[in-house]
């Protein structure tokens, strides 16, 4: 059988092509004016499913744009692994900060990229990633070492939040059964130090009104002797966390799991230089709860944060008001163990307990999610370990996301399964920007390590 | 010498049609359609003033619209009392509210003016009021009895802040030289309890910045370790009051005059609701300062409000951000002996040292005015005592107002004279509202009152 590399190196043009093909169609969900790209970028899936060796490839109708499913079941007695993607991208605006159109794909050189970058809207997220995975099953089928049986499920909605995706999965859980899922729409720390996304952060989203007069008054008139609601709700949101920077809801931090010594350890090998995350968002320092690290209070510990406060006069010069009402959204980000829908009556109880009795208090639960760990003795952890290591020649680290992937915790609860986040982009790819592109290193590399992966989830 | 009610008996048609004659006019100074209103109601003051009995009336230009300027100086030996009202109304908006137009002014009976009320905008702030003035002027001089110098001057700008005025009195400190002004343009607690104002609180007026992050951040990704600027605000917020109530800046009580216990009595006798005060406003209950009462809180203590707030992700869902700044509109009213430039300086230097290093913050300090009060030993108080005692057969009570009216802070700065805020006015007579009005039992006690307190200010 030929080598990985070998295959690599070899069709490496026409992979390129292929590639080039896909990024040229214009999917952008966001934009109505594109509902016909959707279509055929779903056609192009599709064909390419086909022709890298699926049996059976459909595209499937939900409530949105369709999700093209494929499979390759080689002996149902095998494990089976399902390959998300999302063929969709985000829209390119600004347009004028491009250096070459977003939809003409082209190869340049950068710094971090010294073999060249695919520079297109979609070639990191998630176009190219997706893609890594055909081009591995091709070679699998191809060369007929593909040790089990393999699914695709490639959707067009998940850069608008994935709105169809809950439905098709609930109506097709017998179709989309698998032992493992694996994603590769995430980073990973660099090309010299592999990473993989064990955990994700859970949410709650709350909205909260504070009403104190029923109308604006003048503040002159009534200054003094009125509860202000934007002077009440800052305390509240004052009294939200203690002087250590931890949450003050009762409750909170009940439920909580205990993350294992052992990827604490793991954990804190991951580089962290503080000057330079300091200097990258420009912030004078970093801030947070005492007695955890910058990287451990983004991952394993939960965060309330304040998206956006308004209330009053917010003009040019002054009105001098007191405001009916003032208001805050407020999301909270929760680690395993946490159940949004627990956090967010302990903060409705909490919210509702500290208001004056001068003031009326609304608090609109919003949606959430929660929390997803991919233990590091998982079975699908250990496979992509494995072929990381051996393709990269480095050992990844585990690594835990702050942000949420809402479809990990949908997955798990719906179809039984983890989910092994097996990304090959950088955090320089500039997905979700102009300019976004896809390292040739990380396309390659990716293709050798997904191909490793299904040989050491198969235990070959 | 006809008795002052004899006269208005006499003359009530003539008053009216004099009176609804300005009225018509739509002097709305904030739009610049009505800039030639402006003119011609100047023009119409003008007129009554000369025929009330002024040797001399000037139309006055200032920098905005003029200023009508009149007097009659009898003997300069006398005291001189300079009439300040103004000409300008506000706008009529919302104009399908109004029962009746505007600007065709009719008199209607309501159950708190059973004899009648004058229906337009102007009627009771300030055309009504300081018409009055003309005709108290014009039965004295008529009947040979002015006892002192009388001036007038009557502006264009006041309801949108008196932009020219402050040129205006430091080009005339001359021409407007006098011993004490009178002002109708407040108002009194009932027509069974008439009231004089004594005191008004000052304003400082500041806008803050908090800025946290270069960027709005995802909030997932960097929740828990970086210092959320609204958080932070609200955190800053909240320290400007400690739990009594109390404003917690350090050294911004400390120049306060005392309240003479003779005026705290006096005060304590207003007549105060506080079911109907809270239901007029629509609140819960009331909410200040431990130890005083409603009435202390908005007259004679300091206030400090959040007049707005705003920061982040406002509009409709959930935008799960850090944003990189948060803002918020802040004005202190302010009594006599704090001095406005002092606090913002104190106001500053507390609210950046309660900062947190990882953040920073910008105070702007905006306009300020100081307090005024007139004390109750005050010549220019007696004299107004004693003829609101007479005409309406009950001892007024001395009251201090929550607001600010900066113009009488200008003319003791500028002129060195007190003013003794003598309002005919009702709150329910909806000034700044549609249906504004001014009773006819206003309007005429009005016109005795101010006869009478021409006659013992100069000792008759």
């Amino acid at each position: 059988m030929q080598h990985i590399t070998q295959y690599i190196q070899e069709h490496r043009d026409r992979f390129i092509d292929e590639l080039f093909e896909l990024l040229r169609i214009p999917s952008v969900s966001a934009l109505p004016a594109h509902k016909n790209d959707m279509e055929k970028t779903a056609e192009k899936v599709k064909s390419l499913l086909e022709k890298a060796g699926c049996d059976r490839v459909e595209i499937c109708d939900t409530p949105g744009n369709p999700v093209v499913y494929g499979e390759k079941i080689t002996d149902p007695s095998l494990p089976t692994v399902l390959v998300y993607g999302h063929y969709d991208v985000q829209p390119v605006d600004p347009l004028e900060l491009w250096e070459t159109p977003p939809f003409e794909p082209v190869i340049k050189t950068t710094k971090l990229h010294p073999d060249g970058a695919i520079f297109a809207r979609g070639s990191s997220d998630d176009k190219g990633q997706f893609f890594v995975h055909i081009k591995a099953f091709e070679y699998l089928t191809g060369t007929g070492g593909l040790p089990c049986n393999v699914k695709f499920m490639i959707e067009g909605e998940e850069e608008i939040g994935s709105p169809g995706l809950e439905w098709f999965v609930k109506h097709n859980t017998g179709k989309l059964k698998n032992d493992l899922i694996i994603i590769s729409d995430t980073g990973m720390i660099s090309n010299e130090q592999p990473s993989i996304t064990t955990g994700l952060r859970g949410l709650a989203a709350v909205e909260v009104e504070v009403k104190g007069p029923g109308r604006d008054l003048h503040s002159g008139l009534y200054g003094g002797a009125v509860a202000n609601p934007i002077n009440i709700l800052s305390r509240m949101i004052a009294a939200l966390h203690d002087e250590n920077g931890k949450i003050n809801i009762p409750g909170f931090y009940d439920d909580m799991e205990e993350v294992p010594d052992e990827e604490r350890k793991e954990m804190s090998k991951i580089p962290f230089d503080k000057e330079s995350f300091e200097r990258s968002i420009d912030i004078p320092g970093v801030y947070g709860e005492k007695g955890f690290s910058t990287i451990e209070r983004v991952s394993i510990r939960p965060s309330l944060d304040v998206n956006g406060i308004w209330g009053g006069y917010t003009g040019e010069g002054t009105k001098t008001i007191i405001p009916s009402k003032a208001f805050a959204k407020i999301t909270m980000r929760l680690v395993p163990g946490q159940n949004p829908g627990k956090i967010l009556k302990l903060f409705e109880d909490y919210f509702t307990s500290i208001a004056p009795a001068a003031v009326e208090v609304k608090v609109t639960p919003g949606h959430g999610g929660t929390a997803y760990v991919l233990p590091i003795h998982h079975k699908g952890y250990k496979a992509a370990y494995h072929a990381y290591k051996e393709a990269f020649g480095v050992a990844p680290l585990p690594q835990r996301s702050g942000g949420s992937i809402p479809i990990v915790s949908l997955f798990e609860q719906e179809l039984g399964s983890k989910t092994v986040l097996m990304g090959f982009g950088l955090d320089t790819d500039a997905i979700h920007s102009p300019n976004e592109h896809f390292g040739l290193f990380n396309f390659f590399k990716g293709i050798e390590t997904a191909v490793l992966f299904y040989r050491f989830f198969a235990g070959q």
